[in-house]
């Protein structure tokens, strides 16, 4: 059950999160048995912008398959690699290695890359826009703390707007039955209406709430990540709700015995430290199992690596109108779009835009013709 | 023979010294028998603030033990590390690897790490507080080039006062019998008075000077460190000094036949190039005796790697007065203290203080519960 | 048929660059043969400026043959290594290793540092002078792409002028019989006379030209290389000159079926990429060639590692006139020059100087006595 690539955990079939999850608890629990898997591999880490933690837990996955590293971390450092296309970088990095994790600022850069590597492309993040990764590890969080994604109570508390992170556990969860979920924020910071649309579509059960401790006895999981302070709506605001949305030792007495408490990582005070003694709290042992999850999705992977080059498609004339999707800095890759009713959304970044209303005053600027 | 962290090298006891030196010099001799010792393990380099040198020799040590490697050198970039507390950082790379050896600018900053990892720690250096595997890598020379630890007299040069190394041989070498001190610096650079009341209550008869050229015939080991201009008295004393302390073909034609010469590299120019000649001259070498030296502090360690989280002690009230200590960046850490005559001992910097003259005013300020 | 040390490509016989590259073309087809080469072996890559692709060519070389890694790449945060002497990091890091891969921005730096190394030292770039394993990597992909260095007519365009690159496969292919050169650039950006009589004294036919159109249809390789914007004689001479030397799809049409377009990368905008579809175009191919043209290389001075220090030579008075030779920071090595005609050659950068008129003056400000 091989993976080509991963650019987005929704291009996987349930069947493969199923595989991939259950690979990982199975992992957790024979370590030993996988050594050897990544024997004579190699995984490179092309990180265009800094993430210690994602990049050490790649890493940390491919040696304990028994494989080797190469890559780099730092934009700044890398000169060489910095003045050249994406697409240049990619095709000559695969010929050194057998499989690439890459984070890089741009919406849209992993798919992008994948289409001129050789070898099995993963996105470890690429800008504000996916991070696959991270919701796979949650995933086999899940399962091994609570033996199942289906029929639970979920809480996420903190910035609901902007988080990433957020959205695709929701939508990820949203694929199994029974899951309902209870999003806990301050007014302005709730769930963009896209994702509350599709928690309706897809007939999970959810409500709002600005109140973390009242929601706390009713749920099975409680995710809680960051507000920056910068997203309050005034200063006011942020001295007056900040410690709403604090979890506490007090709120943990709210919680039922069976909760679990989880958190991306790296938290800064939405969590006390008090807290880390509660063994409800799993946000350490959640970020040991993303380990899990890149092993196990690595060799899935490897199983894959076929020579995957394949001639590009034709792109599209439309220009994509978000200027953090990679079309905009990478003018070399061909503009693929879906039709979506009277829009367009550009398939690297996805977002979505009226080409009636913005795209021909920027044609005039950014036209160039697409690679034959 | 198996040692949890190593956070001081005080904290071994003699048997031990004897016991990692003596394996040190096997690595030595039959280098290829270790090649397997560290088979499957990982070592995370955390390094809060560059040090190459150090991070190269432990990164080889692991590597030469079939060991493999993760961590970070560049505190800059990783921001994300960065940002979170030591011990978050420190449960979660606990989770990836089998060994940490870690470097960090503030005082007991290694002590503190080991209370939240699940494996073995090696202080790397914390701030100008301790750097025990210097001092580990001086034993396993001494072994190696004199034979023995003991009945030796041991010229020190240079900046005597404010030289971690020099403090730390000291007090290791007066833990053996027969050994004395010749201490050669200008007058304002001497070893501070707490060093020489340990000399004496041990028993090791220590002498003063401030000429090397006189010292020099005396000797068994000379072990030279670097005077920094900006050290000296006045740009006059410096001008007037420097060549004292400077060590050169000519004043080695006064050493012994079988003197060795140390220095813990790098040097800058306090010995001539024209000294690396001289066959009494080990500084290169005892660089690798470094390797060796790590490579028996790693076998030890993982022997004896065995999950270490242990319940936190509780914190006293009062606050550490030292700035650099690490208690006073990570406020979430139980501060301990051991009483010495009217003053308080901080356990993880080990400064002194008088909590009746400074720690009442800091409270108000710092002040917080210590975890429970 | 070890190679001790690899500085400059003309240091070994054509029977070794023979050798080695039979030994590259084997490995591409043989890889898992070669697995197991380097075992238990330790690579350092001391990159005292960044040149990312470079040293990760080096690292995937070494990690193919079932070798290890140390080393830094950002001199910036070295900085325990940056503050002291080139020969005391190689004679420490020549301690933890087994060979060493050095890039350095002086003139000479590899050089100097083999003089000091205990084990086998490739030069991978000093300063503008050699980079003796680009050009082994061309020669690599002509053995595999046109099956012979002989006999063939090379087109070079570009920056003739300061390409390094250029400078050292006109050399080496000057060395085999039957190949012509035809030397594509403006008049200002022309190879230097030294290059042009070396070609003739070798009997090498060469033609220069301005037009890449005109030169193609001749051409069985042509070696792109940028030229950069402030090298051109003038802003008004960038505009009419800039296409010319841009190689696209138009003029890919008047090569031969069997022509060979080659490139050092990174390129930025001196191949249109539509090229990139083109058969002929074999850049990309080029550096996986340099893969196995570094791991040939490796093999071949492992054989040759046997501990190599030996005494340096004495040195002269002179003093090399070049402000980028390493001899002008690192003051301790021996100067050593070779006479040719009435100027002397510097061994280290081969800068060469006629003594009387430039050394005395500056022999006042810099002179040291060499090493005994």
């Amino acid at each position: 059950m091989e993976v080509r690539h991963l650019i987005d955990l929704a291009d996987l079939s349930v069947e493969r999160w199923e595989d991939i999850t259950k690979l990982a608890c199975d992992i957790r629990d024979h370590m030993d048995d996988y050594y050897g898997a990544g024997r004579g591999k190699i995984l490179a880490t092309l990180f265009y912008e800094p993430s210690t933690r994602t990049q050490m837990s790649f890493q940390t996955a491919m040696l304990r398959l028994g494989g080797k590293l190469i890559g780099f971390d730092d934009p700044g450092n890398s000169s060489v690699v910095k003045g050249e296309s994406l697409k240049d970088t990619v095709r000559v990095v695969s010929g050194y290695s057998d499989i690439i994790a890459m984070r890089h600022p741009y919406a849209g850069a992993a798919m992008a890359a994948a289409m001129y590597s050789r070898v099995p492309m993963v996105n470890a993040g690429d800008g504000g826009h996916l991070h696959p990764t991270q919701t796979l590890t949650d995933l086999v969080t899940l399962r091994q703390e609570k033996g199942t994604f289906s029929g639970l109570t979920v809480g996420l508390c903190g910035d609901l707007k902007n988080g990433r992170t957020v959205h695709s556990l929701i939508k990820a969860m949203a694929r199994f039955p029974g899951n309902r979920f209870v999003l806990i924020s301050t007014p302005g910071l709730g769930v963009p209406a896209y994702i509350k649309e599709y928690m309706t579509a897809a007939g999970c059960p959810w409500q709002e709430t600005d109140n973390l401790a009242d929601a706390i006895p009713t749920l099975d999981v409680l995710y809680m990540t960051r507000i920056q302070k910068e997203r309050f709506a005034s200063e006011q605001e942020y001295i007056d709700q900040r410690g709403v949305y604090v979890l506490d030792a007090e709120k943990m007495k709210l919680g039922r015995v069976d909760l679990v408490v989880l958190h991306p990582l790296p938290r800064v005070d939405e969590i006390t430290v008090e807290v880390d003694e509660d063994p409800r709290a799993k946000y350490f042992e959640q970020t040991e199992y993303g380990l899990y999850a890149r092993m196990a999705l690595i060799i899935r992977m490897l199983e894959g690596a076929a020579k995957l080059l394949e001639p590009c498609p034709k792109g599209s004339m439309h220009i994509c109108a978000n200027p953090r999707c990679i079309t905009r800095t990478e003018l070399y890759l061909p503009r693929l779009f879906d039709p979506s009713g009277k829009r367009l959304i550009c398939r690297y970044c996805e977002d979505d835009f009226d080409p009636a209303e913005r795209a021909i005053a920027e044609e005039r600027m950014f036209f160039e013709e697409p690679p034959a």
